[in-house]
């Protein structure tokens, strides 16, 4: 069945994914500058964070003209009440690699000494979580989706170990404290990118099966 | 012109009433669990909590049975859009009334002797932003949602001056260092439950008038 609204869908589908890759390139350039201390990555985040928002607004507008004009129904009315939602998870993930930005943009300026291992590997395991969310999107494979959610455990336990980390530097050595809290703010802020990937892999199982697993409500 | 629409919408606000009226509940739990050190209150919070998450799953639910079977559009599809995004803000808002009940169940049983007046105006603040957005909604008032947004500076400084202080705490007195890290922690939370309510005035911006005023692209 040819129909309209499949190449509307598929250019929401498109947009989506363009705002997924932005955010993507934001969590790179936030990963480049906090490790290689270089402000100018730091920098680029602000400028992709302007063009995520132009597109939230963007797909927020399409999607509205979508269901006005077309009146979907079952699969392609949950697959658009799916991209809103994503659209929102999307922007606030931009809204936190800039948070991200301007704490190591400090860290940066007051020529912090601490490893960074733990957040170095934080971000990586927030970077696949995010990774595996938007090609569970792509590929509109709920499977994916369910591994995105397994993928959350990992992600807290490393703000733990931040955390407890982190503190126990605060106690012992006043001069690092300013850097050890900046560590756990970052760490807050790489967990929260973690729950925005989880909220759209559930909106994803939403989208493609009708299962809403929010709350463990369903599954 | 009576509509079969009419009273469907209608049963929409109403429930997403009785959710802001549970965030409503909830925040004034945290509040008098922490400035009364009464962890029965914070109890509340969790179970205020579920409630809060099986209301979201109901209204996505009649939101998809609305749109699907009615096919509205205009006033009537940004009313429902809106609805869809605040239910999402309302369901975050109770999970940051749920990590400061965490944070402030582990100061409680640590038997914290600082003054909590800042946290306590900060709530104020926030209670009030949280008040005036579902306010708005209510009403149907974009003056009363401008207003919101208006308030948010109020919750921003607040949140600088509990960092500030916390921070300066933590360097003189290492023994109430965990203390001041979670007053960090909560007035973060604080703030981040006046940005949804930022989110909820602008959703009822958009549903009322029309006009996305987000990231200044309007207005």
């Amino acid at each position: 069945m040819d129909r309209a609204i499949d190449s509307q869908l598929e250019d929401l589908k498109k947009l989506t994914l363009e705002m997924g890759g932005l955010v993507e390139k934001a969590l790179v350039m936030v990963s480049a500058g906090l490790l290689k201390k270089e402000p100018s990555h730091l920098q680029e985040v602000f400028k992709i964070e302007g063009l995520i928002n132009d597109l939230q607004i963007k797909i927020d507008n399409e999607c509205l003209q979508v269901l006005a004009k077309q009146g979907p129904v079952a699969k392609d009315l949950r697959l658009i009440l799916s991209i809103i939602k994503i659209n929102t998870d999307l922007e606030r993930m931009g809204d936190q690699c800039v948070n991200i930005s301007y704490i190591s943009r400090e860290l940066i300026e007051r020529g912090f000494l601490n490893s960074l291992k733990d957040i170095e590997e934080m971000i990586e395991a927030v970077t696949k979580m995010v990774k595996a969310s938007l090609d569970s999107f792509v590929k509109m494979d709920p499977n994916i989706a369910r591994s995105v959610l397994d993928m959350d455990d990992a992600v807290d336990n490393y703000k733990k170990k931040i955390n407890q980390h982190s503190i126990q530097m605060m106690k012992t050595d006043v001069n690092s404290l300013q850097d050890h809290l900046d560590f756990i703010l970052i760490a807050r802020n790489l967990e929260r990118l973690g729950d925005h990937a989880t909220n759209i892999a559930e909106d994803v199982i939403f989208a493609f099966t009708g299962k809403d697993i929010r709350h463990g409500s369903n599954d």
